[in-house]
């Protein structure tokens, strides 16, 4: 699973440093420095071209001089002279080395070419580079430091942390320090001219010290890649990612909705969800769910018990964790006796557990106890202000082997700030999550929750969930796109071989006629059989209802071809150059409802699949859900659950219950199309016409778009 | 403004304390030593029937030998005793106490009985009662502290705080003066059986040492006087709630789409709205935004720019920025110009402005100089994480100048946690807000832009948006209201009854005629002209087209006997004992955009209106708003311009614009109607048909119910 050519980064037999200083206000000097302080045990070496002495090491004039062993060297010398040096660890038979250095790509075409000379001599020397322009790692129980930044550096942990960002690297060291939780490894990325965020995850997940994976991620370098391998982890290992530039991402040239809705959010999201990765939404959040995450074990369930010395924070905790899709845990009968008979009459016995503000040290570790004991408890919130009659370190001390012995996590909304200090530090040397807020320790109980739910999905995700599409299905459709010979001008396909993709695919569509005049139009409906719909045949008008180019309910002859004339007369004049070929006639379906399916081809992460409400206020009332494609029939299930438009399958009011497993077997067929022909841009059907349970779909509408080239 | 009667609890001349005690572990002492430790300047008394000597007072035996003045009891004995002790107050010419001991309404209905017997002696006496089962209030600046929590209590500040919860008090006493900032006033209110929230918050808000007002609430005494009161005070000086316990309000019974959807927390929102009351999700944002409201002038603008050392945190800073509304600022040529002669050619001149790692606090502190001069900046963030190469603590005393000189504000993510202390220190003490990540810091900032816009639209809105409902017009409602002699069980008013009611208010409705066989309704459809609508006639059944009872589209009179027959077969299958009086018939109107507005009377804050997205799936799309009834025009354009059905009345592809104007117009009559007959429990038009612009809407369909008894 692991990359065996990134094992020196993180067990080097010996470092080098390139650009050791022994000016104490140079970087050269407190990369040095921190390399030793560190307690690294393998062989350390120093190389300046001025050699001398530091730190009790003698100071080597070049890499070729330095005894064996050294299999990693950290370059912090001006850009220009790194490709010379990074020549030299090649020769002398190093291939790791991180480049501490900046002054690449990051400061323009110049530095951009040196990077690329740099990779270049790195491949041909079989080097891993780490960098350039980063901080460097940690590994805190190794040890090894090979960073810059100033002392104290972290305190060994299990709280892993890779970072697109060197300055966040700094701010997280000392954080952590500040909050009380170590790290176990620290990487920055730097400009990742060959190691990035995803080379590191399997290399930093088989850490035996680290518990849980933080990311602080600006991009990724290959989706698909990342998805794989982040999957892999998070099976074993939780993850969670902090992603920023959100508003950055390109806006999409809109041919569909669902191409004008597939943002670059819509993509990570539905990255995150396949991989298993959580994604924080702020930077707290970030080291408040991992400091939980490591430290807890999972909850069986949602039911939490709340155990308060107070009224209004119990309250408090109660919206939090409602509004978290927890629930407050009902007590069994024996719980209550035995919280009654611990507590004064005035207190409340029932969830959250009021034990009122003369609450001891005691009385907290008893009813927490019993609390644990209740079979129908899964995780347990305490909170505890400044207690009036007694001290918080004390309360702390007395739970705190309460909490030990529990096999159900127990995390503390201890409130305040200098009244509370010694409790905090007996809980963080405890490894109990604390948090100033009923709010926050919500949150931390809802993500191992998610956790939770999460290992246990992909436990029974086993039995066989994928669609069947034999290789006949997939040559026919091979066959329709190469037989493809004009590409029109906006690049979208005939109605009638859109048709032919879905119908091979196994779609069910709508029979189509082309009336090329009034009258054979008429002639087509009435074989047909009527009532009818007609629409414009236009490869150049794509809204076809937006110009007039739609009318339904046609019931004769006559209609029919009026509707034509109408239809060709808007055409022209709302666009007077465009291409008319006549009208399609469909017979008129009978009611149902309507959803859309669609897909688009995203540049990070390859095709997605949209579900939601379909119409034409899709993009108004923003009713959708995406997923990467192909996906499983659960991930197909959670889009219908997490939309309106799935959720009224069931049924709704007068809407009778729709066909929803014929809706799952679209989304599945579709999404495989999208995936095996990746030059189909985007497909879109809307309306998916849904009819009632046992009688199927339809694929009222339905357009498609190759890519360009 | 503020109420005479309660000043004796922010300026009394003497303060006695009833239950004073001489023993330290009591809190009776506590109460005590408080007192004298605040520093109040006036009179102290302490009353224990003991006797003796406390703190260098003497101890009176009774409060009729307390010497003048005194003009506030502080009561702290048992409850029992509680009555006496406030007659003799009474007696003794005291018109404020506050009861700090607890064994009240909270501890059953002996209790709550002691309680009313308590207000009873109070109103006989005219005392002002403060509590019972609260931890008192304190002045800062007085000084005065007349609670009973350990020492040390908050530091003098300019936030004020008003809580239902004592427990809060204590915690956040004790979170501010580790977040470095004070408070002015806190006031804890206990079973408030005399003084409530509202009473409070002008008497808070009074006080020149107080710049935000804060609070904790578990729910209003009043609604509409709160908001009444809260808009008084909102107009001058900021107010933050936390507002708790949403998830524990009862559900109403749901006779329509707008009672079912208006929950309590509906009604909290749109009256917070209205009132201009700031609502926190969190108790650590009520203090986060406390601080950057009471320390930092407003915004004129929504431009920011961003001020960084480091390319990650400003994009976390920019995501959270646009996530909020916010807008990152272009720079003029001449700001660009000058920031890029201070940095190396490396940095980023655009916003968010890079300094790169090395920045010096001078550069910090001259590159804010240069982005506060920028006419196209509105606001600052400045992200300072741990610098590598100087100090947080110096660049912060650095760029403190620059900040106090400056008009506009500048909140600062203070990044790290050991290695900024003396940063932070400096911060707070120049009242700079500072936070540890760029989220918090955005938020700050979304705070004071939106209360720069409050204050700017209360400006605004002077002129005349009220809608005029005439004398004659109200006159007629209450007749035909009075005129109702039969009450159904349900409640519900005949279809004609709630028409003529809405025609009164000048809400258009839709011609009606009643046909009580297959040939009346015939007939009828005829004189009134095909196309016609078939709906039945009930007042038991309330979801007519859930059971097919509407028919619509019919053509001839055959088609309308046919369409009888067939509604009274489907109410006489789907309610087998429900009666049926025959069915409306009802012209056919041209289409248009179709809108729900509705009414319900909430137990606390009376009339509220909602807009949305119409016709049967509200609940679901739940596109929809609330607002506190009557409205001004303002409020009604807020309703549209933050609904999807609002925002499509501006058209939106083949839909054309639909006749905004007329719908606010609705809105407003009927939210009239609404408040002027509170006897109505529920009004709800469904769908209000909206026609192009300048052809008015049309209620289509309309129920109202009368309120039980």
């Amino acid at each position: 699973m692991t990359d065996t050519s990134l094992i020196p980064f993180f067990s080097p037999k010996g470092v080098a440093i390139i650009g050791a200083s022994l000016d104490p206000t140079k970087l050269g000097f407190g990369l040095s420095r921190n390399l030793v302080q560190s307690n690294y045990r393998g062989a350390i070496h120093f190389v300046n071209i001025k050699g001398g002495n530091l730190l009790g090491h003698p100071v080597h004039t070049s890499i070729m001089e330095v005894p064996e062993p050294v299999d990693l060297a950290v370059l912090l010398i001006p850009a220009e002279a790194i490709p010379q040096a990074l020549q030299d660890c090649g020769r002398r038979g190093i291939n790791a080395a991180i480049i501490a250095s900046g002054g690449f790509r990051e400061t323009g075409s110049e530095g951009a070419a040196l990077e690329s000379k740099c990779l270049e001599i790195a491949q041909k020397y079989r080097i891993r580079l780490l960098g350039p322009n980063c901080i460097g790692l940690i590994d805190t129980h190794l040890p090894l430091d090979t960073t810059f930044l100033s002392p104290p550096g972290p305190t060994p942990g299990d709280v892993a942390f890779i970072s697109h960002s060197g300055a966040i690297c700094a701010a997280v060291i000392d954080w952590a320090r500040g909050q009380g939780f170590g790290l176990s490894r620290l990487v920055s990325l730097g400009n990742q001219v060959d190691i990035n965020e995803t080379d590191m995850l399997a290399q930093v997940a088989a850490d035996p010290y680290t518990k849980v994976l933080t990311l602080y991620m600006e991009g990724v370098s290959n989706g698909r890649r990342f998805v794989e391998k982040a999957q892999e982890v998070t099976r074993s290992k939780p993850v969670i990612a902090l992603k920023v530039g959100r508003f950055e991402g390109g806006k999409r040239a809109a041919a569909s909705h669902t191409g004008a809705l597939a943002g670059e959010e819509s993509a990570y999201n539905a990255a995150f969800r396949r991989a298993g990765v959580i994604r924080a939404e702020t930077s707290e959040e970030l080291f408040e769910w991992a400091r939980a995450l490591a430290w807890c074990p999972l909850p069986k369930g949602r039911n939490v018990a709340v155990l308060t010395n107070s009224g209004g924070p119990g309250v408090t905790a109660a919206d939090a964790l409602e509004s978290l899709g927890l629930r407050m845990a009902s007590f069994q009968p024996s719980t209550q006796t035995a919280l009654r008979a611990l507590l004064p009459p005035a207190a409340s016995a029932d969830n959250p557990v009021d034990m009122l503000a003369a609450a001891t040290p005691q009385q907290y570790a008893n009813c927490l106890r019993i609390l644990l004991a209740d079979p129908g408890v899964d995780s347990v919130m305490v909170i505890l202000p400044p207690p009036p009659m007694s001290t918080a370190g004390g309360t702390a001390k007395t739970m705190i082997p309460v909490i030990y012995t529990a096999d159900k996590p127990v995390v503390v909304a201890l409130m305040g700030e200098r009244l509370i200090q010694e409790a905090v530090e007996h809980f963080r040397a405890a490894r109990v999550p604390e948090y100033r807020f009923p709010e926050q320790a919500a949150a931390a109980l809802a993500i191992l929750t998610q956790r939770a739910e999460m290992l246990a999905s992909g436990e029974k995700a086993d039995e066989s969930t994928k669609v069947q599409i034999s290789q006949s299905q997939i040559d026919k459709v091979s066959s329709i796109l190469d037989s493809i010979t004009t590409v029109r001008k906006n690049n979208f396909l005939p109605t009638e071989t859109v048709q032919a993709l879905l119908d091979t695919y196994g779609i069910p569509t709508l029979p189509l006629a082309l009336g090329k005049s009034p009258t054979e139009a008429a002639d087509l409906a009435h074989q047909m059989g009527f009532p009818v719909a007609l629409k414009l045949a236009s490869n150049d008008i794509t809204h076809k209802s937006d110009i007039g180019g739609v009318i339904l309910h046609l019931q004769t002859p006559e209609e029919v071809q009026n509707g034509y004339n109408r239809i060709m007369r808007n055409a022209r004049e709302a666009h007077p150059g465009a291409e008319s070929n006549g009208v399609y006639i469909q017979h008129m379906l009978p009611e149902g409802q309507e959803v859309i399916i669609g897909t688009v081809q995203d540049s990070q992460f390859g095709s997605l699949l949209m579900f939601g409400s379909g119409g034409i206020e899709v993009e108004g009332l923003k009713d959708i859900a995406f997923s990467l494609a192909p996906l499983p029939k659960d991930e197909a299930e959670w889009m219908l659950n997490n939309t309106w438009a799935g959720k009224k399958l069931a049924g709704y009011r007068n809407i009778p219950p729709g066909d929803r497993e014929a809706v799952v077997d679209v989304i599945l067929r579709l999404a495989h199309l999208a995936a095996d022909f990746p030059q189909l841009a985007e497909i879109e059907i809307n309306p998916l016409l849904v009819f009632p349970i046992g009688q199927g779909v339809c694929a009222l509408d339905v357009r498609a778009k190759l890519s360009n080239g």
